[in-house]
């Protein structure tokens, strides 16, 4: 593949105070503004719950900077909305997740403008695209393509972004490290079966988060990486299959959101490879 | 992709008397003959484990018919030996599992030829190339096309083979189906990382094989769906990484094979969907 970027694509330096700050000793106190003043990564941010990540992001405080991700900026509508209110804060760059060449030019503008990040959330995923991408019911329904398709978007695509960021080797680059993963993603919490192709794709994406958590935790100041389930919320993603969700527990993005900001907010070393509900429980593998 | 098969890709019929007796309440003391008599398919049978299946089950009893697959049947040099003391009772077919073609032509001749199958033991797996595919030991080594090969191979292809058998709606064709995982697929118990590629796509066919055996235990009588963890075996694939593995713990081919069709015999219907190591102990996921 050809790169378009020369700089090394790479989200952080060793220094950053941000980061320091983030796991100092005093940080457990002031978990609820951990994030406040540093910045932030929302991939996949063009509509759904990484929307509602750069909204709150943005509201919460008056300094904290947010780059929002996603694959057509131009076509973004609630996103632009958002820059025009948030015009210094908010930086909006392209980024798909299938295309290697926009994660390392994404890496190497985040890189050069703010050094390093203090949390990247990555959102994108897929379950359903009409006429494409069709959640399985049966097992006569599996087809290649939606297996692979949905691999690529949803369990490699956030570990590319990751890898770009430079998480690898003696550097450490984030303070923490979100995906949005899915409970139907557990194995051990799978009763009903179907939606074979998305099962797949997150519980794969549930273990490179943790392979890579490990690699992570042998490092000295460790950066935190974590799976999060959202509920299931009211988005474009969740719309098709609404009907059967019981009484109360279709969540808004709102509210999802802010339960999700509350664990990263609330996340300790120790959670570090963990897959958490937007309730804090632990979701079994 | 081109479908040279008319006929429908269905490995097995209603009506199969090798099924029913594999489910019958005699089963169970039985159990150690359960698959001498009928008919296996081993997919992934030119080396290694899957040869090995192969070995075993032909030389367990007089009678059991088996079925191998392979990619490349000429080249299969210890297969074709086998062919010759085996004539009659073991079938060489050509099989790639990233070739969707092959694998209906192999379901439609098995089809034609026996009309259904006792066993099913999927075996075809990867984990390096020389010059295509190296285990990561980083992140920073982590390829999209390593990824997503392996995912092809190890994850998709078994549970492709699985869908021509036709296990699907309400037909039910399979007495057993073992799909070959291994102890690094499982997220629990990952506490090294590394091997990334290779991992993810285990925890993606442990994913994909519950979410089969979910479908299955729907059905009046139960197809029975597990993994297996064959432990580390003196193969191809550990070749290059048997460096580390501690004195006794690494099994030839006949005793991890031995082990393996041991539980296969034993299974119960309740062990639909399970993960079970080379002796009996289930892991985690
Ligand atoms: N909603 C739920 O109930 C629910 C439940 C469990 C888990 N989740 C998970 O939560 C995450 C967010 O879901 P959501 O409900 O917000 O979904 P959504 O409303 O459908 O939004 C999906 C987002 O992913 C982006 N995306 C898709 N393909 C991409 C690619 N190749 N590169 C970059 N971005 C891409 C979309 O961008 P475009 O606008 O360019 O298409 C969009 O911004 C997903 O990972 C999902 O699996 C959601
Ligand atoms: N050995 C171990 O220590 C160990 C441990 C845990 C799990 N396992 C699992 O056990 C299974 C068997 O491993 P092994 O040690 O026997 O490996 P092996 O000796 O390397 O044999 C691998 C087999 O898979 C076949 N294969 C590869 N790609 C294929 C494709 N596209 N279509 C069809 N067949 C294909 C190979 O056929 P060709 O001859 O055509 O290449 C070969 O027969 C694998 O799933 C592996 O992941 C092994």
């Amino acid at each position: 593949m050809l790169k378009l970027v020369v700089a090394p694509p790479r989200l952080a330096m060793r220094s950053s105070s941000f980061r320091k700050a983030a796991f100092s000793t005093a940080a457990a106190a002031a978990a609820a503004t951990r994030f406040q003043g540093g910045v932030s990564m929302v991939q996949g941010a063009s509509r759904g719950i990484g929307l509602e990540f750069v909204r709150q992001l943005l509201k919460r405080s008056e300094e904290g900077r947010v780059v929002a991700t996603c694959r057509n900026p131009d076509g973004a509508a609630d996103l632009l909305k958002l820059k025009k209110e948030y015009e210094n804060r908010l930086n909006i760059l392209p980024l798909d997740v299938t295309n290697e060449t926009t994660i390392e030019a994404a890496a190497s503008a985040v890189s050069e403008t703010y050094g390093s990040l203090n949390l990247l959330v990555n959102t994108s995923g897929i379950l359903s695209i009409p006429n494409v991408l069709q959640p399985e019911t049966t097992l006569s329904k599996v087809q290649k393509s939606s297996l692979l398709l949905t691999y690529e978007v949803n369990a490699v695509g956030p570990i590319l972004v990751i890898k770009m960021g430079g998480g690898s080797g003696t550097e450490r680059e984030f303070a923490v490290v979100a995906n949005l993963s899915a409970r139907v993603g557990s194995i051990g919490d799978n009763g009903l079966g179907g939606w074979h192709s998305y099962r797949a794709s997150k519980a794969a994406l549930n273990q490179l988060t943790k392979t890579v958590s490990v690699e992570f935790s042998r490092k000295k100041d460790p950066i935190v990486c974590i799976l999060l389930h959202p509920g299931t919320v009211d988005t474009d993603l969740s719309r098709p299959f609404q009907r059967n969700v019981p009484e109360g527990k279709l969540f808004t993005k709102g509210f999802a959101v802010q339960k999700l900001l509350n664990i990263i907010d609330n996340v300790k070393s120790s959670d570090n490879g963990k897959f958490f509900a937007w309730d804090g429980q632990e979701i079994p593998w």
